[in-house]
């Protein structure tokens, strides 16, 4: 694990749960390195006093210094810093679970090179509190680059990922925004569906009866629904052909008798389709 | 943990997952009580080698020396197994997943009483191989008696489902299999049109792409078909109002912008049903 630090000095917008562990991190992995962060001041202190950040700075705009920029906040306020940054020295890369609007919007700006990049990595308590340095070990992070990013800056940004622990990958933004609607985005929202449909039908009688197929079916459906809105409205049309791909499914069980019709075939199509899920991922 | 065993002699009736592992925690409880086992002869045999059986029989009508019997095999067998039985002098239970279908066949049998049983309890390994005489310990054992049956009957299914370390909770056929229908074969259906939908629309290059949640969301779509056809064809009439239940939940997100509408009001409903789970379960 040898090799130089990819920045002399890291800035980091938006300091919670990946934007924190980010910073822990590479704190431990370049103690060489400078990081400066961008969030409100209480987080920002918090972040100082457990020796994650040398210091903060008002905005992503006051980030000059900085050659290599993280933008880890919530979608929408990703495209908000991009605007507020304008043009820059540095490359700069955002932690955001869709790609296609970052993108557009990295499009409108002058930087060294923008390299979208989506670490796939959560945990139980969001913001800086859930944060910690091991964060993305043995992750995926797929690394998006903007269409005219250089060579270099793509690289600095996979070396940023795989320094942390993580597995960087490369995928253009289409794909990995059509392959999250099903693979993230219908999942998140059918836990949600799920618990709604359980808990209005069988009262908390009922849902106390509930096992672990249900209990890890409906883990996620306690997300907070404002980060979730900001990724869902950025991908809403593969996000709808997605729940439209769900619905046949459904519909193919049958309304009135779903153990007749094509049960055994989907049961069969299901698992072969799971052996093909492979061992990867968390 | 001390106490008589609640039989002198105890037959099981499908000697798989469930039976094997009955057979496994009833042995190690009650070493001074008989177990008598009814499967094909080299399932007996398999269960013989462990220790788990004293002896085979060929069928469940030659099971008229025990006192209890437990009918382990899928939903539709435990029918047929009662029809086999006719009349008895033994006290009767099952383990079956729903519990209308078989409380009517066991009204028109003659028995010493039928007490229904749903132990919440499964493995990945399926059959004798995955059996274990620890896969009950702290399970939810569900005890649905029959009509007429009497109460030292449901006592006896109890003790024997507490003696193998699982929490047994009396609850009526009705409630128990429109419950079920919610938090367990509407999440198994679920899982598996998932998990086609994703398949089919993502292929190999996009589930590999799938991280912890899409992982959990499908781990049961796996589950063999043929044990479910009999599960769900049982309970067919809830399984239906289920599905219905979360279409209607699905098409809340709306068909066009799944994140406009009432998609927050949707995750706090989540929530609060979440919290009502409880840490109960396995």
């Amino acid at each position: 694990m040898a090799g130089a630090a990819p920045f002399r000095t890291l800035g980091i917008v938006g300091v919670g749960l990946i934007g924190g562990s980010l910073a822990a991190a590479a704190r431990a992995r370049w103690p060489e390195a400078r990081i400066v962060g961008v969030d409100r001041p209480e987080v920002v202190a918090d972040a100082q006093s457990r020796g994650w950040l040398h210091e903060g700075r008002p905005s992503a705009a006051a980030l000059r210094d900085a050659d290599l920029v993280v933008l880890a906040t919530p979608v929408p306020e990703i495209v908000e810093a991009l605007v507020a940054i304008g043009r820059s020295d540095a490359v700069v890369t955002d932690v955001g679970s869709t790609k296609r609007g970052v993108l557009r919007a990295a499009a409108q700006v002058e930087l060294r090179g923008f390299v979208g990049g989506h670490p796939m990595a959560g945990a139980e308590v969001d913001g800086l509190a859930g944060a910690r340095a091991d964060l993305f070990a043995g992750r995926p992070w797929f690394i998006v680059p903007g269409e005219d990013a250089p060579a270099e800056a793509v690289e600095q940004v996979e070396r940023l990922a795989a320094g942390v622990g993580a597995l960087p990958s490369r995928v253009d933004a289409t794909t990995h925004d059509r392959v999250m609607a099903y693979v993230s985005h219908l999942p998140q929202l059918t836990a949600v569906a799920l618990m709604n449909a359980a808990g209005a039908s069988t009262g908390p009688q009922g849902l106390m009866m509930a096992g672990r197929a249900f209990r890890e079916m409906t883990r996620v459906a306690v997300s907070p629904p404002g980060m979730w809105q900001g990724i869902l409205a950025s991908n809403d049309d593969f996000i709808a052909d997605a729940l439209e791909a769900l619905r046949r499914e459904l519909d193919a069980f049958g309304a009135e008798r779903p153990a007749s019709g094509q049960l055994t075939e989907a049961f069969e199509r299901a698992a072969a389709f799971h052996r093909q899920l492979g061992k990867g991922g968390p």
